[in-house]
């Protein structure tokens, strides 16, 4: 190995959920929306002005901001944007989780939170998820350097309510605590509005919460690469204090123009909610005649597993027919497959592939 | 202070250059390109379909990443693309100055590098340009973790001959070598053609030499956040392993159709680089008999000093005149103004309004 291999920073990196470039294929493997985005966005995309694009962006992307701060009735200095939410989210392990104590997360999780650990050298204990997949409060109320969860969890779809996480916020008082709300639009309740068991709902009371949701699932944005984090302003200025020095212009001007416009078609955002969970519903009933299991979701996805066909050959079976989902070959988890809520003749297909399949 | 506040990563951040909301500026603040981009471009935003904004997009950015390589008659695998150049080297300084041994860059240089230092906690040392304002070989054959310098230098606008260059990364091969050419294809010489003093002529030699470019300056697309470096194989593969551990997914989809469609306009861009270096040579005669005296840049921009009056004066009325250039209130350089190089009637305008101003 030349000597200067010595001096890099090796890391295992995290790796994304396939992204064929075959077209024909039911793509139910990365919990993307099946509904275009609102088409306000499409409208502005096509004036943006060549002029704009030759100059850099606002680097406070003051209007993303102020249409999130506008939207979740926070003031735009509590509100930070980024680079999708895994932008917001490793920027954020790198300003909070700085104390040299072992963060803790579920064992049972989104696994980029490992991954940004080892990254920044951060150290981390996880804690097991019960057997119901929940995520068990007291582990939590260890020393510790820090907390994140997503809410509801991944790939498990559980849902953790409001009392339970303002609990564990309360309790962490003298570290951050970070909850990953990327599927919580989903949650039942009134299409569009900030869903009950939000942490949105505990903003301004918890200077050491942080919320942070994203665009490329409920807003249906994945290809714009936009996330957001509202919390306390002190949190916000740290945060907003490492992104600038890590990267002054991380929003291009199409980004902002298409958040702008997504964050004020509040109408289509809340349609398409309705549209997603109503399919849900369906694909839930379905899926449990067949002789599946699973947690109640609610987020764009279910996380399930058949009471005699291991998941392994189902996610290979379902390949074979171009219909992808996820399968994560992990412990505890790896007879469970992760399926997103497409459109009801997405999931109609795979139903009626499933029946004939498991009929053999 | 919370105690939550102790373990929080506290950093001084980079200050941008000033992003007017007003019109009816001449903005030579940031190196901006004064023409729009490609109407290539213009035309790829244009037809982007919805239903790939709601997808993810390609996290290994092929479209892009092959279309560079083309371009610069290497393989995909030599090339990374970030948001923007000051993505690519905030990876850069993680993925290969780990070593704990301090890297090397001048001490006027890119006001970015030691904020990336002290963000990453990696040790450096700064070394004195010259009198001339011209990087000091000798100077970066001392023990180091790394190096890294802009070529030609920011803000000085001073080039250093390609045989200097080769001479800092042969003689520091234990070492990553970083050479920052954000302003390289402003360099005298057959518009659009790889530069002579382009450290991209070196590529295949040194497996220790990354070139770091932008779209931001000579592609006009400073809104559309796109930067590139070109290195060896294991260079490269050592930085994606890097991003894949931050963010799968840097690039959105307007980016990555936008910088196709740039890289691909080969005519236009050579066009625009031809009409900028025509301009600047005639500010330059023009700032010479005012007074005013500077290296010859190979950069789209001036770094002048004038012979009677201070620099933070001449800021001051052209501010008071809508002429927004930039001023740094550093040692050494706080006499000197940097002047972006903008279309014609904008340099006729800066001119006439100092040939007004200086004969008071």
């Amino acid at each position: 190995m030349p000597s200067w291999e010595n001096n890099v920073r090796k890391v295992v990196p995290y790796t994304p959920g396939e992204q064929p470039k075959i077209r024909d294929i039911i793509k139910l493997n990365t919990n993307e929306n099946p509904y275009p985005p609102s088409p306000k966005v499409k409208a502005a995309l096509d004036c943006t002005e060549s002029d704009l694009l030759r100059k850099y962006p606002d680097p406070a992307v003051s209007l993303l901001v102020d249409a999130i701060a506008k939207q979740y009735k926070v003031a735009p200095e509590q509100v930070f944007v980024g680079v999708g939410s895994d932008d917001v989210l490793a920027m954020s392990f790198l300003t909070f989780f700085a104390s040299g104590r072992p963060i803790l997360f579920p064992d049972i999780t989104y696994s980029f939170y490992d991954v940004w650990a080892d990254l920044y050298r951060i150290p981390y204990e996880t804690k097991a998820l019960n057997d119901s997949f929940e995520i068990v409060n007291r582990d939590y109320y260890a020393e510790n350097g820090g907390i994140i969860f997503p809410n509801p969890n991944a790939p498990t779809g559980v849902l953790k309510p409001l009392a339970e996480v303002e609990d564990i916020v309360r309790r962490n008082r003298d570290v951050v605590v970070i909850v990953d709300e990327a599927y919580i639009d989903f949650e039942d309740g009134e299409d569009g509005e900030i869903p009950a068991d939000s942490a949105l709902n505990l903003i301004g009371r918890y200077e050491n919460l942080l919320v942070v949701q994203t665009f490329s699932k409920s807003r249906a944005l994945a290809g714009m690469r936009i996330g957001f984090a509202v919390g306390s302003e002190k949190l916000i200025r740290y945060l907003n204090d490492v992104k600038y020095s890590f990267n002054s212009y991380t929003m291009n001007q199409t980004a902002i123009a298409a958040g702008v416009a997504a964050v004020e078609d509040h109408a289509y955002f809340a349609e398409c909610l309705g549209r997603i969970k109503a399919t849900r519903s369906r694909t839930e009933e379905a899926l449990r005649e067949l002789g599946f299991s699973f947690n109640r979701s609610q987020s764009n996805f279910l996380f399930v597993t058949h009471e005699k066909v291991p998941a392994r050959e189902l996610f290979a079976a379902l390949r074979e027919a171009n219909i992808i989902v996820r399968y994560f070959d992990k412990p505890r988890i790896d007879n469970y497959l992760r399926i997103t809520i497409g459109t009801d003749e997405e999931m109609d297909t795979l139903i009626s592939f499933l029946r004939d399949y498991l009929k053999k």
